[in-house]
């Protein structure tokens, strides 16, 4: 099977939404954006053993890849519409492997109804999952990080730290074998909840590089501070029953790969927010309140967090 | 500088383009499509020793993978309006190297005026590049593969074969320092062309993975053959120069990365498109034409290329 006929196997299933014109086969896909509709679009790469063990299922890799990048939009309240693969393998990446990793993708992407248009694949030594993804969202109406206003509430969805708890286990076992995995291996792109937030929510983001970091880009881009409350950040039994109370609760501050949405909203709307909890049965818990400042921070407890924390989530590259 | 420092400083650069509502900085960019637009998107990832030398000067390396990817909008008669870069890194990676890299993205950038409006950095063993590019076309007016018709003329544009030849010489010095590196360095996508050529043309793509093979996409997604006049091709005399008649033709053939544009066109458009070339500076060779036929294949002077050439173009994968 050669590159061509392997992309047609593998990455080009039937799409059944009336904006795409032109999906996998040509030099580009093209969509329409409905009237009245902005385009809001996300790219991710996930790098075998940086951000996936190399020998985890190829099924699991795909699904958790695209859920990931998916997040973005739900932190951006969009509606899924369509994504581009840029897929880089070793040259001696079975036929196996991929049907595995097609399958596991195509999943993922019919659960969100998000339609495969386009990609590239590519030789590399590693593995290389880069996954571009756009959705609509009403013009002028998307969840951003800079409209966070003093006296909003600070709420997260589910659970934090499940995702940096499990990654310990994971390496010592690939396989989807501890409850803790699914949180890491399946995190929720909290679509529904986001369009929910719409028009509610002054501010979001998806938690993927850690809490206090992800805080810290709605406190820099809102120029406020957000205090949180330690003990009212949601722990998963799981997670407590795995670890001591205070290494549970710094992978909740400082681990990432949990994909809950953070978001801010006045008082006033407590009410409709935990009736759309309820309605989608995603917990919403608030954590903290937004202060008016001078110098945008994260204070834990009213500390702030720099005093507390050298590293407050994952860098990609370091001091140089 | 840590990442979020990095991305600021190297990689967000002013945008003046009113369909970008949001650049570099949130969970996601957000952009508008025009009323009676449409968006064509493409994504290409460019894998360092697989696509150019690890060792070649950044600046080249950026503009030459943003050029690749343009190209592809090119191919579709799309004018650029925005690009995403993901750029996954070995963590050794100097701040002169990425400083340099910047440069050569963002002065290429302007030259197509495209915006870059988010992104991703990870690390990596490998130096990977991937860039999802998009532009603008009326509705139902892009090029595709899929339109050519039975008596079409063939024609590309500028020169083939000279990226194919440059790169063994490339191999050995990844410096600029020959001629021919040009057209290997700074494919030149052929937007200006591709927006002339909406209405004009039936049928496009760029030849990225050499002439045979990309002419097969036409004929396979148009369900005709190309006949090709190998006399017609047009070689330049730096590659006619540094290698024999026969070397010189088989890059053409079957090399690739020159990214000019192969399309078909109905014969009464011959005067438009000559007078379209010379406005824009871009010669266009007339090599062939369209024959219909129950089974699509490539002929090169009346004989069928399955009998001539085992490998028509480049592979990522071979058979498995």
């Amino acid at each position: 099977m050669n590159e061509f006929e392997l992309i047609k196997h593998c990455f080009n299933w039937p799409q059944n939404n009336s904006d795409i014109i032109c999906a996998v086969g040509d030099d580009a896909s093209i969509v329409q954006v409905p009237s009245g509709y902005e385009l809001v679009q996300s790219i991710d790469t996930q790098v075998a053993d940086v951000h996936f063990p190399a020998s985890a299922p190829p099924q699991l890799i795909a699904q958790r890849a695209l859920r990931c990048a998916i997040s973005d939009l739900a932190a951006m309240g969009a509606k899924p519409q369509a994504f581009h693969l840029a897929l880089s393998l070793p040259k001696d990446t079975s036929k196996t492997w991929l049907e595995s990793f097609s399958s596991g993708l195509r999943n993922c992407a019919d659960e969100y109804s998000i339609s495969l248009i386009g990609g590239d694949t590519t030789s590399c030594p590693s593995i290389v999952i880069t996954i571009q993804v756009q959705g609509i969202v009403p013009s002028g109406k998307a969840l951003t990080r800079d409209k966070a206003q003093a006296a909003d509430n600070i709420w997260v969805t589910g659970n934090i730290g499940d995702a940096a708890g499990a990654l310990p286990l994971i390496l010592n076992n690939p396989e989807l074998s501890i409850d803790l995995a699914k949180a890491y291996y399946y995190p929720q792109a909290q679509i529904q909840l986001g369009l929910a937030l719409v028009g509610i929510a002054n501010s979001a983001l998806d938690i993927s590089d850690g809490l206090l970091q992800d805080a810290s880009h709605i406190a820099k881009a809102s120029n406020c501070t957000l205090n949180i409350h330690s003990d009212r950040i949601p722990l998963s039994p799981l997670l407590r029953d795995k670890y001591p109370y205070a290494q549970a609760l710094d992978y909740a501050l400082t681990g990432g790969d949990d994909y809950q949405i953070l978001f801010t909203a006045p008082t006033e709307s407590d009410n409709k927010i935990l009736n759309i909890a309820q309605l989608l049965s995603v917990p919403c818990t608030k954590i903290g309140h937004v202060i008016a400042t001078s110098s945008p921070s994260i204070t834990l407890d009213g500390i702030d967090t720099n005093n507390l924390y050298h590293d407050q989530g994952y860098q990609h590259f370091n001091d140089q």
